[in-house]
């Protein structure tokens, strides 16, 4: 289904890379990361779909120094991209990411700097706040992202994949909350996410205090994932098929969706109520409505309708 | 088990159709709605049981202009009616609902007025706060509302059995968050209510940004029913016997339940806790206590138990 | 699999009843309560691990007067005793708990006194929120609390659970939400915290207007319990085997994981994810990262790690 | 500088009473209230002013049963009429108002209805909510409110003017919040606005716990209010005029600017700041803006600019 | 005014000392601290007002251990102590209080216990906690609390005086944020409370990060205290005579508009109001309204009016 | 009193403008803004103080579109200097600032870009939020920022000031809320902050809605301003003698005073309380405890103490 069409064939990159004109349709990038990123992948597999690859393979994807601001400054950039619509976030090679690499990292986090605890302290703080925001800019970004697991998805990358979305997952997937066994609180999100994400506090608790496996099954059935698939082709079909109808919609109201729904978490519903209300003040002013209501009336594809860029 | 009595029994309507004292035993109307209602036809199969019925059935229940008026007025009075204790919501004819009546609403809906874009926006919102009453309402009706859903529950439908207490559906309802495509953001309920409403977060955002169908099984397994029956009859009988198992009960306690968890939705627990605290300060010094406590140890039932109104 | 060496071994009760030296390896105690409680039999099965049982037999485990006093005295001493990591809740005989004693608490529901209305609720809010006291200590304790049920868990019993981190229950388990059967809305816990306890709503609301029975399997499907084992004996091997893996992490990141996890629920993400990096400044500069780091490169289990008290 | 013409030149009432094109250019109605009042009169004595005055001079404008009904009439059909921008509330007669009709009254204060303790704070609370939406009308009508107090100020009337947007009064003007010399806590406003409207809470505790009187300079120095004049007239005109400074500015802006100073009160600064831009997203795409930016350049009074009807 | 009767005249303490059944007529106890209290000395000067004073003037009321847990135990027995209505705190000797004594908290403060910079922080959280209650046992004590400051208000002062209703002071007063200059981020109060005591967030934070003096002028025009008064003497005449005036009252009235005066400081208006209806369910089924209603009537004072015990 | 040392012999700019180890004693900057500024002047006057001039004398320190950018990064840089301790904000030549320029910012203000009014207001959302980061970078810096305020402060320039923690002026200084005289709601921190930093919520609606001009006096009266200085010179000896108090305390001190106090400003007291509690577990294992209290105890001033740097 996929046709590969190297990622390197883009024009150009830095500032540009995520706007390139021409479709690239690919999901996989065989030579490694896209520069100037040294640990993710980019490509664009379809039109307005941008796929964001974990890509250290030979290190499972772990997170190292280099992916903590590497996905700040790709998230930031595919908020700008108006050609991208909606994001799939996927790891290459043999599992979805090993979580956090505690070789490149170990400085940071056992050697913190400062004159006295105090000071050291101050400057924890600094590195937990810039090392969430790796994670938050994936939720701030306005397009819906889609996350698809196969195999590992552990510690970081809980953190990473409960600030998405959408998560699909194969059925040879399993899910670890690893923190606690290293002597930490989960703190980039974890703590945070995962009981608004889920509907079963006994488990959250259990997780996150035992770090025990989840395997797939229990992962749908608890609703982390909404959808398991056989493997991970399947998986990366499924999971463009379904950002290829976000992105067939309009941007306005997709991206409005977003936007409300991460609001409603954190709000009652009538503070929700007013929110919405007060966003669609404008947001209804848009010609998308009559455009897809004509669709729907003339029982036409909402992929044939085109809508302005957002 | 339904004896049908027709609505059109009661003596008068108007301010005091529900107030009838002669208990009306149906759970449908065979010849429409009930004056002055134009959408709607209500009627008291049980004692205590008020029975609302989307009535358009040659319209699927399409929400028109009148219906998003009659609502409020309908609720509004059986909130204030003594008579009834609680509420079973249905849709008459083929299905629930097919949501929004976009002809009928379509000059408010794309051809709002004002000078400029602001003068526009502020209609807008005046509009759109209007319509979320439409379904506050019935959170804000102190009787616990139980909706039964057959068939489709498209778009507006999904705003509004998510303002309900209790969902129950027949096998091959399905539902349907539909306003993505017609290039709006939910903004009547569903993006606010419906993340507090089932546990899968993942699941939510598909639904939201997708408009995929959802079926009974996924909405079983997902939380948004508490039950499903194999058809209509046999879910309007189950409706009706789980409402005369609450109607049995002490309205102080009922009513007194249903607002304090529509509190603790919005609230902490700690400010949960002492609202209850507040709230039982008078409502425990009532006599339904004693008399339900006798009943518990006479092991009498609560339906032979005389509760005054409320 | 657990030898029982009678409670009554324990040198000296009192002020220092949990902090023994010498590990106590029980799950039961056959003789009764612990001393200086009437209603709670307090033991240490395994290293690190405390458990508390519901210790009226042939009541029943109904909550008397002097359970919700003592319920606060023995969390306030296992929040302070260093020896303690984590905490297993369970019931003596037939069943958990068949909640309220009605006839031991009576008078204080049924005739609470004031020479008026204002001075009775006065009164009662006091009343309440003393209760409601015996249940948050549980939240309030920094050690992770598990619940194992077996049999039934009735009204004040569902308020217990919903209280705790982890639920555990035999197949054989119900539990009912059983206020509104006496004439009241549930005010000690269930109505504020079942909801963010488990993730279908429509379940939650009937379950607390209908007062029906829920067993093991649809508690299992619906989140509230996380596990369900053939029986007793198994479940409570079981949980000491979960309350082992628990006791044997760091307690800094395990205590700080609970706090944050409950911080969490009553907080938008935004705010958790601060208070989260404060907490921090000073949690990650313990020595027990190094150590479970350590751990973790050596492959060494984390039982044989050693870390300081908390 | 006020020239009075009769209120009751105003050809029709009812629905339209205060579209009135011509002009009516009155402070006061000589003869009583305006139909269909019978507490209150209503005129329009500037372009886009309206003034309501509480008008029971003889009562001391004593706010009776009838007083609760009409001002929230009076406020919902201003909130909608859009020629007015902006409103002045004064009392007719002696003083500003006497507070509450303790006669008329009495019957729903000292004997609310019910079978018990439970089903009288039922209606209580009913009762309670409808009058605190007597002035949270004020608030939620989006045109600025300027009240205008001279001689007494009492209980009620604290509540009243603490809902307004600026608060003026004559040099003998006195408040007091009355309620507890009734035995009452004081629950339609005064405990919730006052310590958001003035800034020593010292001052705020004093004045709710020993109803002592405040007199104007106090008044001016704990920024109750916002200017003193020497007597009636000059405040009027004073009133006036500020109030036709606002109507003379983009009713865009003026009713942005008040509506988000509410929000502001109630929220913090991230929370409001979000929801100002939220705001603006449409409001900013008003013609008003290069209007008045056109006026300043030109240096023309802005009364000389013509904006839209919002 | 007072006549100085001997607080030793009292005739048990313990348990009872505030429940003395006669009348103890006394504003100063010459002799000392009241057992079992070693740093407070309470009386009762006046029917139902309790006077609690800061009674080490040889240390100049500094604040000493024993002091931070004898409050609490002071305020937890007025809290429950049905013969006081209101209190007055004051300072003996000459001046209020020094604020915290560092000699006697040094080892505290300075040398915390842990065995890691982790553990070390936990001790510290808990200590840090247990003085914040010191202080917030004031707020949570229903009865109104009268503070009367004379000569300095250092440190620990501060943070103390902002927990009470109303501030008195002496022309010769002064107040002083100490925290900073020994280091420290005022931690049990001052920053959280001076905020939302007084108007002039610029002046609150001069005040915080500079530690400079503020004098009686500028505290009455910051509204800091609601009175100055030109010594001693009669400060205390004044206090005594505005503690009686509130004593007066009915205790229902004053105590439920203490509560919702502190619930408003921290809620929304919307938030305030709600919460304040449900508060009056019961409250406003007292006996007092009708008491105090024909009081007004017949023009008698309040305080010939006999209302029953709170 | 402020020996003037040119800016221009700092030996580099750029990213190590602001850790010059020369200490810069100038107030002034003659020749104009500090490179890579265009609009800032930035020196330091004393040691670890901090001066930023508005700088364009000549357009009466307008607001252009290069202001927006060089505050955040201005602020930015000096939240990462270590060798500042606190800020002086004031305005070069004859007034603070005219506010918002006009002719520069039109484009964007009035023209914004795109195809329907919803993507026209998606971008206006994303400049207002842009603007509101540039004053909220002051309140986001840890360091303590006071502003010296003379001649006129308008527009923008009150945004800007009441995001400031102290506020001085001369005695002809005067304010004005200026947006609603060009048809705007004030969206960038004014109707946010001004409500939180003024204790007369009467005041703050009348300036916001009828943009009236404010003196000196009201300003000092009002709270807006903790001191009036007769003229420039005075005002900033004043400042920099007040920064030099704050800068001779311990900077653990003084940054966890800042951030602790605008956290109370939008939480809870007991929220508040909660995070100073957490905040304080690092920070009060600080040296500088030790340092300032041996200071205090040997009288010596805390200028002589040396603390490490934070």
């Amino acid at each position: 289904m996929l046709s590969v069409i190297c990622r390197s064939a883009l024009p150009k990159y830095g500032r540009s890379w995520l706007s390139a004109q021409v479709a690239v349709r690919t999901m996989s990038s065989s030579e490694g990361p896209s520069p100037p990123f040294t640990t993710l992948a980019v490509s664009r597999p379809a039109e307005a779909v941008t796929h964001v690859q974990l890509h250290r393979p030979k290190k499972l994807n772990a997170m190292n120094k280099a992916f903590w601001r590497e996905m700040v400054e790709c998230f930031n950039e595919i908020s700008e991209d108006q050609d991208c619509r909606v994001v799939v976030v996927s790891g290459a090679g043999k599992m979805f990411t090993a979580g956090i690499d505690l070789m490149d990292m170990a400085g940071d986090m056992l050697q913190p700097e400062g004159d006295d605890a105090a000071r050291v302290a101050w400057n924890v703080r600094k590195l937990v706040a810039k090392y969430q925001e790796t994670f938050s800019v994936i939720e701030k970004c306005p397009k819906p992202v889609l996350v698809a697991v196969h195999g590992a998805c552990i510690g970081g990358g809980v953190d990473l994949i409960t600030a998405c979305d959408i998560r699909l997952c194969t059925q040879d997937a399993w899910f670890q909350v690893k923190e606690v066994d290293i002597g930490l609180a989960a703190d980039v999100g974890t703590l945070q996410r995962l009981p608004k994400v889920i509907g079963s506090r006994s488990l959250v608790n259990e997780l996150a205090l035992t770090a025990r496996k989840m395997y797939a099954d229990e992962a749908k059935s608890s609703g982390l994932v909404s959808r398991v698939f056989p493997d991970k082709d399947a998986m990366m079909a499924g999971a463009l098929e379904m950002a290829g109808e976000i992105a067939a919609r309009s941007p306005v109201a997709v991206q409005g969706t977003k936007l409300n729904l991460i609001y409603s978490r954190d709000h009652s519903v009538a503070e929700g109520l007013d929110y919405m209300a007060t966003w669609n003040m404008s947001m209804l002013q848009t010609q998308d409505v009559m455009k897809s209501a004509q669709a729907v009336m003339e029982k036409k594809s909402l992929k044939e309708t085109l809508f302005s860029k957002l």
